[in-house]
């Protein structure tokens, strides 16, 4: 792709795609929202966004961009890292969100047909009245565009990250091809798994215009915990027996003691600043009331110096409202710094040493990043806090993930769990599955021939060599 | 490809490929016992079948049928239908059974190493000494690599199938490439879902060599029910609310009258002839409790004109053991016939009308089949006993699935839930799926440029030109 020689050429002719020509936009306070990210990646000017309205407008888009080659950037809520809504060479901004319709609920069937501009709290809220949920959950509010795409998850594990959840998709290739994947059936295995494909694809392979969703019922009993574990090798393994063990923990995070200091010292809680698991408990009383049993004995076995339950609705909300906006609360503490985290996933049984191996390297270097891990599937984050314009900090948080990486791969691990590779965590893929790109590299080529789709993400660029064409 | 044209140079080349000759083999007997499959499409000879033993020995097969240009077909248990494991156009049978290795069981990380000719009962066996089991269960002893090949399911519903249970894949490209896809870690989302894409592409894009899946605890409690009905709608409806609405069901299969009188004459039970549900509760004491309670209000709901609970374990695999070898028992009865079974799937608040929409038909023509569903999940199959000589026989099963399929797709299903695409339902792909097919062409060709791998399933062969090469 060479970028577009001629930007008002490209406007004009975006202008005709779509409804409302004030819907393609040059604006520069919208372009200047489509620049960047939450990582520390450089940011860069899209030359236009463009908000549709429909698959059909999405579709003219692409045949347009196709036919120009220029890059399309697919951007929903913008609340993603690691450069992946970077229009690393400009060209088009292609913002789902205003594709924001419930499109059904079907309650019996226990799934929802979405626009990708859906957010994540209004789609609960629509789904709260049929006495349902959608689990997924990051913490951010993002679309489910995005999370589709990012194959998010977050602090619930029971039910998988969104490729377990999505059952069928609505596509728009590179070419303008609009097309449905999978069924609202929850099984199907007509020929090849195109929905998983797309999902994780971080817009690479197509752009994602409708999405069916699996949904839940709202459990009619939840008990939100907190234990606390003299050390964090403790409070790791604890966590380790509790989510193979107890089976209606819905959510099982862990903090170590440096992380719950900062937690006290911004929300003015007064927990006891060391290890602590934070936990969810969802079904039926009787589940439950057998549940906490297990968990009072677990604790005990694992040495904890206290737990506490809380059956209280708002107590608990608090409690994970604090946890979910902790992220937010660090960029709120560091103004001017990028809030990035690593994302590395280990079977159950590594995780109580590749934390405490973590923590090691990082107390030996005197390095500063809080520990949010989601334990209950062995994904953890240490959240540093970088000064983008600062090489020597990013390269030291570089050697730090390059290192736990090297430690996980060794154990069964992945280098990212749910952010996804964009741009910064390129060289993770290829250490991590360097067997795999050339295959990866000939579908990106099959899907999107002339490389217009969030080019430079997951595909090294070198990699892509101009085909014939 | 063209078939070989020369059997003997590629005996002779394919004997330098595996340490042991004897294991490419052309005996009369053998060739014939990988020339056809359970369902009613015409077998053929394959040239030759190679038994490998590793991962380099099928790399070593693949390499040498790439050069020649010779079709290759992974072979696995032979339990399958619908023409996946015939070698249409002769070539290499590769037959994976002798590679039947218990890898590793990881307990603490609920996952287990399988290589792909390992068998469903021998991988429970051998998990059972660690309080381990694999839940997806087709019913037949198929091995692993197939059902992973198939997206295979059956009677167990909440766990998923295959593509929820694999976590990493050792693959073999057509080139011979040697490679592993996912992670033994719970999540990953590093690159595009490979692991997902082998899944069900029934040997058509790779073999499989190793396999990584998910496994369970046994569970601390069983119990079986049976629940009989007045009529068809009211037992489907009861399985519908029962799925969604009690936890611990973790098997729900419906039956109705004429199905049960067979049941009945072939096993000498005395089960009322009525629309009957099979169950199966699995969990904690305190669940159990508490869903009993709600399967008898919900059966009184619909009407049940009894629901008998079975504690005792041997009475409850009798009565498992009797629901998958029904296919077997049907096949005993009609010797010389073909077992073909139709495969859709609704979505669940369609269950009731589709199963009563087919009877219908099936009624009105006079047709004779068993209706053997898998109603936590929406999948019902309707058995046929099929006289692959009389082409009307045929036609009148594939008009009645035509139609069944035209049902499912108007109302979110799919024609196929777990049975797969193979050669005869190749019709049905292009129907439910017309616009995915040129992706899927594109990545077959992607993956397989040469066409060796399982030629003619899945993907029509007309749509698969001569590439440049």
């Amino acid at each position: 792709v060479t970028p577009a020689p001629d930007v008002e050429a490209l406007v004009d002719s975006l202008r005709l795609t779509v409804a409302d020509p004030s819907r393609v936009s040059t604006g520069e306070s919208i372009i200047a929202l489509h620049a960047g990210d939450y990582g520390y990646d450089a940011s860069r000017l899209p030359d236009v966004v463009v908000f549709p309205l429909s698959a059909e407008e999405v579709s003219a888009v692409l045949t347009c961009a196709t036919t120009s080659r220029v890059p399309v950037v697919p951007y929903g809520a913008g609340t993603s890292g690691e450069g992946k809504t970077i229009p690393l060479q400009g060209g088009i901004s292609l913002d789902l969100s205003r594709m924001d319709q419930i499109v059904t609920v079907h309650p019996d069937d226990f799934d929802v047909v979405v626009q990708p501009g859906v957010l994540r709290h209004a789609l609960n809220r629509g789904l709260a009245e049929h006495g349902l949920f959608f689990p997924v959950d990051p913490g951010a509010d993002a679309s489910l565009g995005g999370m589709a795409s990012t194959n998010a998850s977050g602090t619930t594990f029971r039910q998988g990250s969104m490729r377990n959840n999505v059952l069928a998709l609505q596509v728009v290739l590179a070419d303008g091809t609009i097309m449905r994947t999978g069924a609202r059936a929850r099984k199907t295995t007509a020929g090849y798994d195109l929905t998983s494909l797309f999902v994780g694809a971080e817009g690479t392979l197509g752009v994602i215009t409708e999405l069916t969703l699996r949904v839940y019922g709202i459990p009619e009993h939840v008990i939100a915990a907190r234990a606390a574990f003299p050390d964090l090798r403790a409070a790791a393994r604890a966590a380790v027996a509790i989510s193979n063990g107890v089976p209606s923990v819905s959510r099982l995070e862990i903090l170590d003691g440096p992380t719950i200091a900062i937690f006290n010292d911004h929300y003015g809680t007064e927990l006891t600043e060391a290890p602590t698991l934070f936990l969810e408990l969802a079904g039926s009383r009787g589940m439950l009331d057998e549940d906490i049993e297990l968990i009072v004995g677990l604790g005990e076995e694992y040495a904890t110096t206290g737990i506490h339950f809380e059956r209280d609705r708002t107590a608990q909300h608090q409690l994970w409202a604090a946890r979910h906006n902790f992220g937010n609360a660090l960029m709120v503490r560091h103004p001017g710094r990028s809030a990035t985290a690593t994302d590395v996933c280990v079977p159950l049984s590594v995780l109580p040493d590749a934390i405490v191996h973590a923590r090691d390297i990082l107390r030996e270097r005197d390095l500063d990043a809080a520990l949010l891990g989601h334990a209950g599937d062995g994904n953890f984050h240490f959240v540093f806090m970088l000064d983008a314009g600062d090489p020597e900090e990013i390269a030291a948080y570089k050697r730090f993930y390059r290192e736990i990486v090297e430690y996980a791969l060794e154990r069964g691990g992945t280098s990212t769990a749910e952010h996804g590779v964009g741009v910064s965590k390129i060289e993770f893929l290829v250490r991590e599955h360097g067997d795999l790109m050339p295959s990866m590299c000939a579908i990106k080529r099959a899907l999107d021939p002339e490389n217009i789709l969030n080019p430079g993400k997951i595909i090294p660029a070198q990699m892509l060599e101009p085909t014939s064409a």
